[in-house]
């Protein structure tokens, strides 16, 4: 199956490499070629720049919004959330009918200093996922993996024993079932895994980004998540 | 030690009796006495109604809000969030210095139906627990315990062996010590109260209602809460 993930950052190039390491066909999409890889010294983190990391990561394609929008028979959405639907609209509207649009992004303001807040716009009573699917809706948005660091979305088991709970909101079940099966390759165990129901969903887990970000910040370490006790 | 339990519903009554059968002497605090021991009709889930559970709680004592002020050495806040400010205004504001008033209420807004989402002024970059302290600079709010249902705040062993998450964030951290100290008799462990720092922790931990909310609308049963996994 052909994915398509747009946006280049770590959470982008942590699902794209692992989609690639399962066999699937994947193009990174990204707002201007050239530039994505002219993107050469590391991050804060160390981590290498967008366009070492793709040299070493030969498997992957690199096109546009659009050119990924033609490419991938599944979506990813690893923007940044509020500029997604911007992205989304540079994608021609026949590309995104029927798709699967897995978003994984979060509303993060970071207009008013660190740590960020969500997009007044973009949450409480509304969220990312459905602005999406309101802007789209044709388009089957299913929101997941947006409550942790991005290498525990591809590696759950590298914690706990992968028991940690991941959510799963969208309007169309089918699509809910689909996403279920790309999650269970990433190492996703099926009572790891919450059905929210329909997108509304999406505005109880991006409400997660807050006490995601305080832990994060009084423990000084992004591999942890939250387990369901009942 | 005198604690004054501010609100009647559920949650206070859950807090007051706790605290009685720890030995505290405690007084549940009210907008009219008269009212509030009238209400003898149970509620929808089959809870008695304030007045027929008050008196099958003898030790318990009934005053209004500034009587309950006077009598406080402790504050414990369980009105609903978007009249607890104006709940504290009616205490003497000679009552509301330097006590430690423990702020387990939500800024919950049910005015969009149902589920309630947040009240907007009191969320994301702001909270209930900030406002409050803003308001009455002289006291020392924290904030612990919003994040559950109030049977599991004052007997967390009653799932997975109490060994799930409660937060704790207020500006003062000798306060916080206390209010650690009354939560480790209610049951709970060191290693399951997690120091957020000041009161913008609460911004965090208010968010957490909207997730909370849906995984009760998923699972149907409350009794449950999240464990921090690393």
């Amino acid at each position: 199956m052909k994915i398509a993930v747009f946006g280049t950052g770590n959470v982008g190039q942590s699902i794209a490499s692992k989609l690639a390491s399962l066999g699937y066909d994947v193009m990174i999409g990204t707002r201007d070629v050239k530039e994505a890889k002219s993107r050469t010294a590391p991050d804060m983190y160390g981590n290498p720049g967008f366009g070492t990391w793709l040299e070493s990561n030969t498997k992957l394609k690199l096109g546009t919004f659009a050119e990924a929008g033609s490419f991938g028979e599944l979506f990813i959405n690893a923007t940044s959330g509020g500029s997604s639907v911007k992205v989304f609209k540079s994608v021609k509207s026949d590309d995104m009918k029927n798709k699967i649009l897995i978003d994984i992004a979060n509303p993060l303001d970071f207009s008013k200093g660190m740590p960020p807040s969500l997009i007044p716009s973009l949450s409480n009573t509304h969220s990312l996922g459905e602005e999406i699917q309101k802007e789209f809706p044709a388009t089957k948005v299913v929101k997941t993996l947006n409550t942790m660091w991005c290498g525990l979305m591809v590696n759950p088991n590298l914690i706990g024993g992968g028991d940690h709970i991941n959510y799963i909101s969208g309007n169309d079940p089918d699509a809910r079932k689909e996403v279920r099966k790309v999650l269970k390759q990433f190492g996703w165990k099926d009572e790891s895994l919450l059905d929210l129901g329909d997108i509304t969903g999406a505005r109880a887990t991006e409400s997660i980004l807050p006490i995601w970000l305080r832990v994060w910040s009084v423990t000084q370490n992004g591999a942890f998540n939250f387990k369901l006790v009942k």
